[in-house]
């Protein structure tokens, strides 16, 4: 039979051993004050500071001044918030009210054991384990209703790391068009750039697009477009229970994402208008879209104004590339081409339509004016209601 | 003080808490036995099986049945394993013998904490955690010794998850060129299908090509073909020591890489015999190339044969795409150009080219032959020594 001295022993060391076992692991490594070029295996940055000696970015360092607000956090956004983490950018703004749930898993950065969790909160976590330079600032809302669209606002015009100001940029990878709307309403209003993004039903397409207000079409100019595919979408309009998605198509839209933030942002390449990308053909059409003088939104009115007044300001030299386009007289929706024009592409839907580029359609087409002898009160057969529109639209 | 039985009682608790506190955490979910189209939160392959519904894909469950070997699981191949391992691929072989280390930190997948882990251990358990009705069967070493490279080779014929018969798809990850040129060989003598995938020094080009032997060029068939970019590539040439890289480059490099793999294995879209990615200007090359028949791998010329045997044998409507384009008769490398060619491209070259789509340059060229006046033992402008040659290609 053990002693009091023994079992008091025994005690302590168990006492010792169980502290040791509840410990939360050390953090993975220290804050990093200043990124540096040196080529050792301990720096994280090595590779990315490796990019100003191949004559790419002039000053990398200039990432850690930054602020991205990303909103959705599913298959496209979570990964988009990883590669901009592990670039170093400065600070990450997170709104999402979905949790994860096993049914994510067929996409990148989500794990089995996160299911449960709010996906802000889920992504905060990881994102923090994996870079702890990155300052994160999260919500678990839907952007959509008033009050919390006051307070999404409020963050994009004073969340940045330094000084309270704007973000730099807004990345939509939300999955539905009120979504969209609302971060369009929101950005027109304070003249705030922002990337939109989106991946088809059916899993084998998908797009990003740059919105400048007042200098490029906002979301609300024309009907958005997507990437036509040569699948039958039919069924995807009649059963749309459960997209598809795919993790490949998801990680080549972030990928496109980030690589044209980090060109604006960094300021190297030219920053793609659009760029679409077609899985079964490996296809990728591109575009410069225009504002429509008459779009809906009245804020995006305004910017178009003011853009305008300080084009007319500028050395003619100076002027922006989308401005100096050829515009197509016939063209209502003032959606300007860059690449090649399919006829083919356009006989198929009705109403007016602008002109695009190869393998892009519209999301929907605004039926042409009824004619005098069609007054009989049967449905026309291009006409769709605003609600079937908005249902077409629901995952776009 | 205390009694005996209270030390005892308190022994026993902390034993348990302990107990508790070392017990490794429950798996994340258990196997599925067959995969199923419930649009249920807790099915982790419903958005998968919504390929079959929204008509892309006639049988997605056949994924299960499929090995796919992953050569290298740096920046390109840890991503490709994991959009693999959340497709629900029936087993995974993963071949490398590098560490992690926080200098990887700047590419999608590894975390900090398993810095100092092979990487092929690390990769295989966060893919397990993932996705446990994975198999996998890992290999922490290099490819290029003959021993290895014995095994290897055995692994790629034998390794199938059903009937020990060969993968489905090898698939080329690595980031030098003598490991490129090893699964080259290994693949050339079983007639094995695989894909090569590359990124450029500067992080800003990429590229992934479908090599079938006897029927496409192999990696020895002409000079690899790399996606030229604008940036001024002395720098790169002279100073090699860092290698600069981006998530976002290696994200789409791999997601190309496994979208054509699931397209070759489920059978739906076009397969790209090669796609390029120039991420400054948003370009995608893309070329089909054919093998040349004075391939220096006499693997490669057997497999030639026997596919012109097998092509001659059958009905002329069934012959394969590639072997119907143009071939140019100048064209002593044998590649067929899909896309428009430019001259430019090609002036800037010295000695034997292929035509090229626009956007694409070789790795490197062999110089012309000596003219009758170029005896007097200088050094040619365009010669250069297979050293130089070889340091060119490195880390192609």
């Amino acid at each position: 039979m053990s002693t009091v001295e023994e079992l008091k022993a025994k005690v302590a060391d168990l006492e010792k051993k169980l502290a040791n076992a509840l410990q939360r692991p050390a953090p993975n490594r220290g804050k990093i004050a200043e990124m540096s070029s040196e080529v050792v295996d301990s720096n994280p940055y090595s590779r990315l500071m490796a990019l100003k000696r191949m004559g790419i970015v002039d000053n990398y360092e200039r990432i850690r001044d930054f602020t991205v607000a990303v909103v959705g956090v599913g298959g496209v956004g979570s990964v988009t918030a990883e590669m901009l983490t592990r670039c170093g950018i400065g600070k990450l703004l997170l709104f999402d009210y979905d949790k994860v749930e096993l049914a994510n898993m067929n996409r990148l950065f989500y794990q089995p054991h996160q299911a449960g969790m709010s996906k802000v909160e889920a992504a905060e976590r990881t994102l923090r384990e994996i870079n702890p330079d990155v300052e994160f600032e999260v919500y678990n809302y839907n952007i959509t209703t008033t009050d919390n669209f006051d307070h999404f606002q409020s963050r994009i015009k004073q969340g940045a790391l330094k000084g309270g100001g704007p973000v730099d940029l807004v990345l939509s990878c939300v999955d539905n068009f009120e979504a969209r709307m609302a971060i369009n309403m929101a950005c027109n209003e304070c003249g705030q750039k922002w990337f939109e993004s989106g991946v088809s039903e059916n899993a084998v397409t998908g797009h990003i697009q740059f919105l400048i207000p007042g200098e490029t079409a906002c979301f609300a100019c024309a009907p958005p477009l997507v990437v036509a595919s040569k699948v039958d979408e039919k069924t995807l309009k009649r059963d749309g229970v459960c997209a598809a998605s795919l993790p490949t198509t998801m990680g080549i839209v972030a990928g496109f994402l980030v690589q044209n933030t980090l060109k604006y942002l960094l300021g190297f390449g030219d920053v793609s208008y659009y760029l679409g990308y077609n899985a079964m053909q490996d296809f990728f059409p591109q575009m410069a879209l225009k504002p429509n003088p008459q779009c809906d939104d009245l804020n995006c009115q305004k910017r178009q104004a003011e853009f305008q007044a300080s084009e007319a300001a500028r050395p003619k030299e100076e002027k922006v590339v989308v401005e100096e386009e050829i515009v197509h007289a016939d063209n209502e929706w003032a959606i300007e081409v860059v690449s090649e024009t399919t006829a083919e592409e356009l006989a198929a839907a009705e109403g007016d339509q602008p002109e695009l580029a190869k393998g892009l359609r519209v999301a929907y087409t605004t039926p042409a004016p009824k004619q005098d002898g069609d007054q009989d009160g049967t449905v026309q057969d291009g006409g769709q209601s605003l609600d079937d529109l908005m249902k077409q639209m629901q995952s776009l």
